[in-house]
């Protein structure tokens, strides 16, 4: 009888694995096994690195917590987090790309109305988003919910806070020809958190920690591809080594300076502000 | 300016951690994303399948605290602690084999007399494992220290209880003609523990959760490879589904039955017993 050899091993760990009783299941645990040993094999991992990536993984799992999730960042600065988003929204080349959704959306924003500034009550740059969501063809998609959120001056997002009621974040719904019109501040650049093991993981090397200035949205519509993704502003810093490698090319729009007067939702902003013009364009399902 | 895409996001990653100061991080982590890559790319890695996987990674750190170390277990029943032992301890064809560690030894235990009952007060079938520690040469090595541990008939090792005294362990130190013995209970199997997120995967599959009997072992002397490693009882269940990987052809011995009368230890056993006989062949530090 023969039992386990370096040579045989990983044959008999995918043998095993394929026993799972769903067959994707299966498909996943064996080409995991494969990859992993493969992994192992091609650096010779030694017991003290073995070792070190237990207690890293460990402290990872213990750092989650209800405002914080270690494994998402690590899936994020790994990049996996974007090739998971890519590999499952391959939209039309017309549409808008996807990027990641983050750790900081929120359910059941409020729905507010055209020109509606998500920001009431917080230090910043007035910047107003306005555009239209079509379809591919350029026909506007009426009704559609514009799901927006973003960081603060200082990075934060409301699911990292105690607060209350809604902060920079709402549903923004498109008129009868497609168009929005949302008021927010101008979203800044800020660092992934690197208080963590993430965090010491970054640190060892040159990689940037920050994701440059972006907001977030969702559009959900019946009939089209779900769309998650970000817009960026134009010239912001760290656009081309964002941490979390969400940055596209179609993502990135131009904000512009306006002086104070009339804004583009009609009603007059007595500061100088800024605007920028993006046009979602959504796939159909597939 | 071109930013991520499906065709360059892998490249990216592995530029980008390749920055590690420490030219083998720079390896490791370059190798790491990969494969993680490789992998994410041939599944086709949903996002339910993504999220699902955070969130058993999340409750796998959390379920370990000092007493259990779930990631070992996890490395265990994927094959990787076996592969990692294989990588790092190449002895020589005529060595004793190396297998793997697992979570429960304890440093310091008691230094015990040839022939000492590690198992005093625990139930189980009395059992004498006698033989030589020698290099690849056959000579003996004289004052080698045997570390010795096992699980008791209800698969619990001394660290999983709260208990005050060494239990099941002790070190048995060789004589001038590299001769050991030491008496304790037929070890018996068992299984891992299955009320984790490791047991949730194992569940979902054919995959046996069982152990075959084993005794485990550290040898650690100056001028040999130091060699951890098991004795498995010849006929026992489970040996060809070890479910870490553990059994290998050369660590597997034949119990035999005696009746009550003179011990190997040449002190008279009151009782039937069982006895084994193996000799620790060490190879030469390389």
């Amino acid at each position: 009888m023969a039992f386990v050899t370096e040579e045989n091993l990983t044959d008999l760990a995918v043998e095993r694995w394929g026993s799972a009783h769903d067959p994707r299941t299966a498909r996943l645990l064996t080409a995991l096994v494969r990859h992993l040993h493969a992994f192992a094999r091609e650096v010779e991992l030694t017991e003290d690195e073995w070792a070190a990536a237990i207690g890293w993984l460990t402290a990872t799992g213990q750092a989650c917590d209800d405002k914080r999730q270690e494994f998402i960042l690590a899936s994020d600065v790994l990049g996996l987090s974007t090739l998971v988003v890519q590999l499952n929204n391959r939209f039309s080349k017309d549409a808008t790309p996807a990027t990641v959704l983050g750790p900081f959306h929120i359910d059941g924003s409020p729905e507010a109305a055209f020109g509606h500034d998500m920001s009431e009550g917080i230090e910043g740059t007035p910047l107003y988003v306005t555009g239209r969501v079509t379809d591919t063809d350029g026909v506007p998609v009426a009704g559609a919910l514009l799901d927006v959120w973003q960081a603060d001056a200082e990075g934060a997002y409301e699911s990292q806070l105690e607060v209350d009621e809604a902060r920079l974040r709402a549903k923004y719904r498109t008129r009868e020809d497609g168009t929005y019109c949302l008021r927010t501040i101008a979203p800044l650049g800020y660092t992934i958190p690197v208080d963590g093991p993430v965090g010491d993981l970054v640190g060892r090397t040159g990689i940037s920690p920050y994701r440059p200035a972006h907001i977030h949205f969702l559009i959900d519509e019946p009939g089209y591809a779900r769309l998650i993704t970000h817009l960026f502003r134009e010239g912001a810093d760290f656009l081309a080594t964002d941490v979390v490698f969400g940055t596209k090319d179609a993502l990135v729009v131009s904000f512009t300076e306006h002086p104070a007067g009339r804004a583009p939702d009609g009603r007059v902003c007595d500061r100088p502000h800024l605007r920028a013009e993006y046009d979602f364009v959504l796939d159909r399902r597939g």
